[in-house]
C-alpha cells in the first residue's frame, strides 16, 4: 500500500518513521510540505521517494493509494475534501477542524466519494486504555457508573501556541472528550465546565484557561469527569479510573523504569515519562496499523470521522459552558 | 477529666470504648439511652458507673465536665442547647442537624455559654488525611488547583435508614465537603452536583440519590470534584488526590495486608478494609484524644461548630444544585 | 484470668499495657522487677495493684495463674523452671535461652508439671505473615520452592547490647528462623550462612558480624534465604516472599500513611515504620490474647516451647556454618 | 557499517529485525544458516540480500565488517576464532562456550586478530537494570552490601533443550552472574549453590536441576543470592534488589498495562510479559547499537569477552558447590 505524507513536521515525521520501519506492508512514497526544507529533510530521514512542495503533487499522484494528514490544522478540513475529491482513503490528525462547518464539509466529500477516514485519537491504541476499554467491553466491571479521565500536560505551549490552539478544549481536552466516548461506549448529552487561569496569567490574557474539571452526563446515565492541567510539574499524567456496578478499574502513568529507591529520606521513583512522543510511541504505530489494514482488507476504520467530529461539539460545549457557568446539552450546539 | 455519654448505640460504642480503654486523661462515668438494655451493655461493656434512660441526668450531675453526644440526629441541636446551658462541654457526631435554623440555635447557645464543642469529623485525624493536609500546609505541592475526594460505600443502608438520613449530601457527602475544606484550607463558593440513581432504584424511589460527582470552587480560584457511590463492590473506597503548582499528593486506600499473590490467572491482593469503623479505628480515638486534651488544656477543638455548620450549607447547596441542574452559590443558601 | 508479669522493661511496659488496656478476660495483678523504680512505675502506669522486686514473689502468690516473663535473656530458663515447679502457666519472650541445656532444663520442668508455655514470637501474629502463611496452608500458591525473608533493623544497637545479644543469629535473625518454620510448616535440615562486617567494624570488634544471607534447605525440598542487616537506613524492613508450585506471595513494608508525593524531582513517600514497637503493635496484643485464651479454654499454645528451642539450634548453627564456611546439618548441633 | 548474520534461529531473527529496521548506520547484507529454508526466509523477511549455508561465505566476503554471532552454543567458539582470523568484529550471543579452553581459545584468536568482541548479555541494556547500576555507580544508595536477583522462567524448556543446555547454570543463571558483576561492578570470588529438583522430575532425570538459591560473596565483601526458578507460573520473573550502605534499589517485573482491577473478590492485574522477547525486545535492540556504535567508533564494546568468561567461570563453580554441598572460590576453577 502507498501513502502520501502531507505535512512533515513533528507529528508528520513520526507517522513517516513508523511507516517505513516499522509497518511491512505501506510505504510512504511522497511527502509535501510547503517548508521544502522540511520535506526534504524527512524524505531523507525515511527514505521517501519524493519531497514536492505542494499536497496536490501527492493527491494528483495515481500511484498514492491514501494520504497521511499532518498539516496546520485549519487546512484539515479543506484537504480531506480534495483528497476525498480525488480518490484517496484519508488518515487525518485530529481535530478535524475547529468549526463544525467545515468539519461537515469534509465529511460529506468523504462520504460522497466513499473513501475511509481515520482521525488521528491514538490513545485509543494505547494499551492501558485499550485494556480499559476491554473491562468495559467484557462486563468485568459491569456497567459503568463513574469514570474520572486525568489528563495534564507537563507545562503550557508557548503563547504562540496558545492563541491558535482554539482553547484548551479544542486542543487539549479534545483527547479526553474522545477517550470519554471511546471508554464508555456511550455518547454524552451535557458537559458543565467548570475552569480558570490558576497556571499561567498569560494564558489568560490570551483569553484561553488552563485548569478544568469537566463533568459529562451519558445517555446511560453515567456521569465523568475530565480533569485538565496545562502543567503537572512532575511530568506527564495521563490515568483513567472507571467505577461500575461490578467493580472499577484504573490505570497508572508509564514510567521509564520501574526501580524504587528507599534512602534515608524517603522512598522514590523517577519521574513518568515526560513528553507524548514517549508516552504514547506504540499507540501511534498501532493507530496507523490499523488505518493500513482497514484499507487493505476494506474493514471499517477503528476511528470514523463520525468520531472525530463529536469531540470538536464536546468542545464548543465545554467552552460555552465554562463562559455561561451553567450546564450545556450537545444538542444546543449540533 | 470526667464524661457522660449521650447515646449508646453504635458509634457511642466506639467512643466509649475507646475513652475507657484507651484514654488516660479521661473518664465516662455516665451514659445515657432512652434504651435503657443499651445503656446498660454499654456501661458494663466499657466499665462505665451509672447507665441512665434520661440524658438530663447526665447534664444535671454536676460530676460532669463534658459531654458526648451520639444520639439521633435530629436531636443533636436540642441537647447541645442544653448542655451549653448546663456549662458542658461538648463533642458532638455529625452533622449537628439537618437544617440551619437548629445549628443556629445550637451555636448561639454554645458562644452564650463559652463551652467548648468539638464536631466528630474523625477523617480529619486520619493518617492519610493528615499527611495530604501536611503537603498542602508545608507547601511541598504549592498552591493547590485540582482535587479529587473519592468516597464510596461498599453498599447502600437500609431503605429505612436513607428515609431518615437526609438524603446522600446530608449522610454520606457531608464527611467529603468537610474533609474538602480541611485539606485546602479554604472555602467553598459554588456546588454543582451531576447525580442519579445507578445503584439501586429503591433509592430513587425514596427520593434520594446515589452516585454523585460534585464540583466545588474554591475562594482561592481552586477546583475539586467530590466522588460519590454508595456501592463499590470491592470494598469502602476513600482516597483523596491534590494537584498543586509544585507538584501532587494522592493517597491510596487501607488494606487488612500488604500480601501479594501471583497465580497463573493474575497478580491480586485482599479487598481494602470494608467497613467505616475498621477503617477509621485510630482516627475515633485520635479526634476524642483532641477533644479531651482541648478541654484540659482549654485550647481551641480542632474541629468548631463553624466547621459543622458548614458542611449542612454545602449539602442543601448540592441538593439545590442537582433539582436545578445549575451551580448554586453558598450565598444562596446561608 | 490473672497474671503476674515479670520484667518491667521495655517488652514488660508493652505487655502490661495491652494487657490492662486491651484484653478483656486477663488482668495483672503483680509486677516484679529487680529494678524497684521501673517495677513501681509500671504498676502506676497501667493499674497493677502490686510492684515487687522479687519475681519469686509472684510465684508463690496463689492468685496469680499465670506469668509473663521478659527479664532478660539469660534469666529466662531459670525463671521458666521455677513457675512451672509452681503450676503457673508461663509466657516467655524469646529467646528462651542461648543455650540448649538450659533451654532443655526450662522445657523438661514444663513438661513435668504440665502447665503451658508459650514463646514470643509475636511476628506470626502480624497480619501480612498471617496472611502469607495462610496463602500456604489453603495451597493458594502450591508447594513451596523457594522463599525470601528480608529482616533488616534501621540501625545497630549499642555495642553494650551487641555484647550481651549472643550474636546476631541468636539476637535477630531468630525472628526469621521462626518464620521460616512457621510461614513453610517445615523442617530446616541444614543452614549456610554467609555473613560479615560491613555496617559497623565494631561490631566486628567485638566478634559479631551485621549482614548475613543464611541459606536454608527444608525436609521438603524447598530452599530459603535470609537476608539481615543491621542497618537499613530507610528504615524498619520487614518482608517474605515465597514461590510455589502454583503462584507466589510477597509482602510489603508497613508505613504510616500511604500518601504518593510526585514534585518536580521525583515520586515520592514516607519512610515505612521505623521501630519494632510500632511496626508490630498490633501483634504483641494478638499473641497475648492468644495466650490467654489458650490457657482460659485449655488450647495448646500457638508457639510452643518446642517451637521455641529450635530457632537457637538454627542460630548455632548458622554461627557454626559461619566460621566454618560450609553448609552445617541441625542433627550436628541437637 | 556492513554485518553478516550467522543463525538464522529465533534469536538471529531477533537481531536481524533491530539491524534491518530500527538501527539506522548498519546493514545486514549477508545471513547463513545451514537450514537454508530459514536462512532463506530470514533474508527474505528482513531484506537481507543473500542467503548462504555456510558461514565461511560470509567470513571469506570482503564486504563484511562485522558478523553476528546465533549459532548452536557449541560452534560459537570456533566460529569466533575463525572471524577473528578473517579480521571481522564480532557480536556473539551467550555463552561463548560451556568449556573454558574453548572460550580461551576463541579469546586467544580475538586479542590476536585485534578485533572487537561483544557478548550478548543483552540485559544489561535494559531500562530497570541500567538504573540499578546506575544507582550503584553515582552512589545513591553508598557502597552496596546485599543483593538479589531474581530471575524464574514461565516454565521449563522442552527435554531436548535441556539435553544440550549445559544444565540451569549455563543455560540460565548465566545471565544471572552477568548481572550480579555488572550491577555491583565487583568480582565474584566464591559461590555457593542450593539447588534442587522441585519443578519437574524429568529434569533431574536429565542430571538437571530446576531451582536454585546461589549465594555469591564478592571481593568487596558484599553478598548477593541469585533465586532462580524454571517455573513461575505468573509470569517471566525478572527483578532485583540491592541493599547499601545509604539506601536500596530494586525493580518490578514489567507488564503489558497498568490497569488495576476491583472486583468483589479481589484488586488485581493482569500477569508480567511472559516471553524474554517481549520483556527484553529494547535491550536487544540497544545492544546492537551499542555494538554498532562501539566498531563505528573504535571505543571499547560494553560487554568484552572477558565479561563473557567470567560467568561460565561461576556456572562450573556453581556446579561443582552443588554437587559437592560446599561453598567453591572461583580460584578453584581458573
Amino acid at each position: 500500500m502507498t501513502l502520501g505524507l502531507i505535512g512533515a513536521g513533528r507529528i508528520g515525521r513520526v507517522h513517516a518513521q513508523n511507516v517505513q520501519q516499522r509497518i511491512q506492508d505501506a510505504r510512504i512514497i511522497l511527502v509535501a510540505d510547503p517548508n521544502e526544507e522540511a520535506a526534504r529533510r524527512c524524505a531523507d530521514d525515511f527514505s521517501v521517494k519524493f519531497a514536492v512542495p505542494d499536497y496536490r503533487t501527492i493527491l494528483q499522484s495515481p500511484a498514492v493509494e491514501a494520504v497521511v494528514i499532518c498539516s496546520a490544522t485549519h487546512t484539515h478540513a479543506q484537504i480531506i475534501a480534495e483528497a476525498a475529491a480525488a480518490g484517496k482513503h484519508i488518515f487525518c490528525e485530529k481535530p478535524i477542524d475547529h468549526t463544525l462547518p467545515a468539519i461537515d464539509h469534509a465529511l460529506a466529500a468523504v462520504a460522497k466519494a466513499g473513501v475511509k477516514l481515520q482521525v488521528g485519537f491514538n490513545r485509543r491504541f494505547d494499551a492501558n486504555y485499550a485494556r480499559v476499554r476491554q473491562a468495559v467491553v467484557t462486563g468485568e466491571i459491569g456497567q459503568p457508573h463513574l469514570m474520572h479521565i486525568i489528563s495534564r500536560d507537563p507545562g503550557p505551549p508557548p503563547a504562540d501556541y496558545i492563541k491558535v490552539s482554539g482553547g484548551m478544549f479544542l486542543d487539549m481536552t479534545i483527547h479526553d472528550f474522545d477517550m470519554a466516548r471511546f471508554l464508555l461506549g456511550d455518547e454524552v448529552v451535557e458537559v458543565y465546565a467548570a475552569a480558570g487561569v490558576l497556571v499561567d496569567p498569560q494564558i489568560g490574557a490570551l483569553g484561553d484557561i488552563d485548569t478544568a474539571l469537566v463533568t459529562l452526563k451519558f445517555a446511560s446515565g453515567a456521569i465523568a469527569v475530565i480533569d485538565n492541567s496545562r502543567r503537572a510539574v512532575y511530568g506527564y499524567d495521563q490515568r483513567v479510573e472507571i467505577l461500575g456496578s461490578a467493580g472499577s478499574v484504573s490505570t497508572a502513568n508509564v514510567f521509564p523504569n520501574s526501580a524504587i529507591l528507599a534512602t534515608a529520606d524517603h522512598i522514590h521513583r523517577d519521574l513518568p515519562l515526560n513528553f507524548f512522543m514517549d508516552r504514547y510511541t506504540e499507540s501511534y504505530l498501532a493507530e496507523m496499523r490499523a488505518f493500513v489494514n482497514a484499507v487493505r482488507t476494506d474493514a471499517p476504520v477503528p476511528v470514523s470521522g463520525a468520531d472525530g467530529r463529536v469531540p470538536v461539539v464536546m468542545a464548543i460545549a465545554a467552552r460555552a459552558s465554562y463562559l455561561d457557568n451553567r450546564p450545556v446539552r450537545l444538542s444546543e450546539i449540533a
